[in-house]
């Protein structure tokens, strides 16, 4: 049986993924123009939805797009993009640009044009057994992204080159590095875990604010010391346990970085009980609103 | 009497630009993942062509997008555009971007999916007389931009809100400034002028290799020193003259910087000779080939 054609949002219309259709003028095709969101959701319930949206207004004003939505907007609008494609487990992808105008010119169209808001519905990606046994392998990277990386912005060249040297090297990740300090992944928010304590470092211009990392923090409390702080390359590489968080992947555990064995080689176990404590939340929120 | 309705190209066909339509999954406007090129016409002749090609592939290549045209092959797309859009003074805009993909995934598509093609043609802004007689202004702004500033790529959002800055601030152009070196402008080359010596920044990652800045410095030359080499800030606040270079404006002359007039406040002598060399540049290409 062919798979359902899953249905996108697009300017105020559900259609089909595959024949949305936007104009090449649209400044987050010409300029990387717009900002982006991504949303887990399972079994058809949004995860921490008011904190994805919360920074979404944020990436939004930081470059001075007027928020199409409100919050019962959004949730309006993703509650629905989940509904027709059928509930159960799943990421939403949310993406505002500054709109189309006609013309080519870097500053803002004036008067203002309508933003672009797209967003879509795909799967989770698959954390299979063998990983779970095995974990994750990372790369470390030098920095060369610009120098706003808190907002969610879709100019992500720097990210998309990362990630693939990451996949040439045979890894899942590259974890970027500047002057000596870790600051996170090109797509997640990294950990480190030495004894009882977990360190994250802490949020500025060079780092996104991680909806999923925060989570993580909160559930890591209740099991260990926290500590939001710089962190070095050598306190990566001398780690007991390293780990990654993304809003389609909890935590993850990176067992090797730049083909050396991170602690045992193995995921840990501080990694087991805080990936777990996701899955008891999500538990909990079950039957709760997102709102 | 309504203007004719611009074509453009996009992947092997001429539509109208209007109605031209490319999917949001198109990596150019997901990740910011492609590179452009903007290349002046004049009398319905491509100025610069092989520069700006040569740039281009320079570009595609070191984000392995493979390009879809040899030189001849991008020369019959733009004349066409040209002719189609009824010759005369224009410019065009190149861009290609990596493709789109069923997906969303930061590392490359594996397989390489088809790259987008898309090029359209614009008015040239006009200089007006006004403006040659006082001159343009220019603020100075920090860098953020990314470490790879020589990748003509449209993940552009850092010279976006630069260019912006400088419209709220009435300026032309954001001038980028890097610990106390001056590197380009937002969308353009830079040059300052002291006595008989023109400067302007060396090549590195810093700096996109200005096609229409190497032409301004050979026409510089023949009248001036010219010097390419580090240039600080004091040296610009001190210039007894400011240009700026970009495909669709040659050089221009920059008489404000912050609100402090530049040498007389007025466009300066050897401007007007650099200028006026442009046009002479252009009169002998006349009748030559592009490639």
């Amino acid at each position: 049986m062919p798979e359902p054609l899953p249905q996108c949002y697009l300017n105020g219309e559900f259609v089909a993924l595959r024949e949305a259709r936007i104009s090449p003028l649209d400044r987050g095709f010409l300029f990387g123009d717009s900002v982006y969101e991504v949303i887990p959701v399972f079994a058809g319930r949004l995860f921490l939805f008011k904190e994805h949206f919360d920074r979404l207004a944020r990436s939004l004003g930081e470059i001075r797009i007027a928020n199409p939505h409100d919050h019962e907007g959004w949730l309006a609008i993703v509650e629905q993009l989940v509904a027709r494609n059928g509930g159960g487990n799943m990421y939403v992808y949310v993406q505002v640009s500054r709109g189309a105008e006609y013309g080519r010119n870097h500053a803002f169209p004036m008067p203002a044009v309508k933003p672009t808001v797209f967003a879509m519905s795909s799967p989770l990606p698959v954390f299979t057994e063998a990983l779970r046994t095995s974990g994750l392998s990372a790369i470390t990277v030098e920095d060369f992204r610009w120098g706003r990386c808190d907002i969610k912005s879709t100019a992500l060249l720097a990210n998309v080159l990362m990630k693939q040297q990451a996949a040439d090297a045979g890894a899942n990740e590259a974890i970027i590095v500047r002057d000596g300090e870790v600051l996170e992944g090109s797509s997640t928010s990294v950990f480190v875990v030495k004894g009882n304590v977990v360190a994250t470092p802490p949020n500025s211009h060079r780092i996104l604010p991680g909806t999923t990392r925060d989570a993580a923090v909160a559930i890591a409390k209740e099991r260990a010391k926290v500590e939001i702080r710089k962190i070095t390359i050598d306190e990566l590489r001398n780690a007991d346990e390293v780990w990654i968080s993304a809003a389609t992947r909890d935590v993850l555990p990176i067992t090797r970085v730049d083909g050396t064995p991170i602690g045992s080689g193995r995921p840990g176990p501080l990694w087991a009980e805080v990936s777990q404590g996701f899955v008891s939340e999500r538990q909990q929120l079950a039957g709760t609103r997102a709102l």
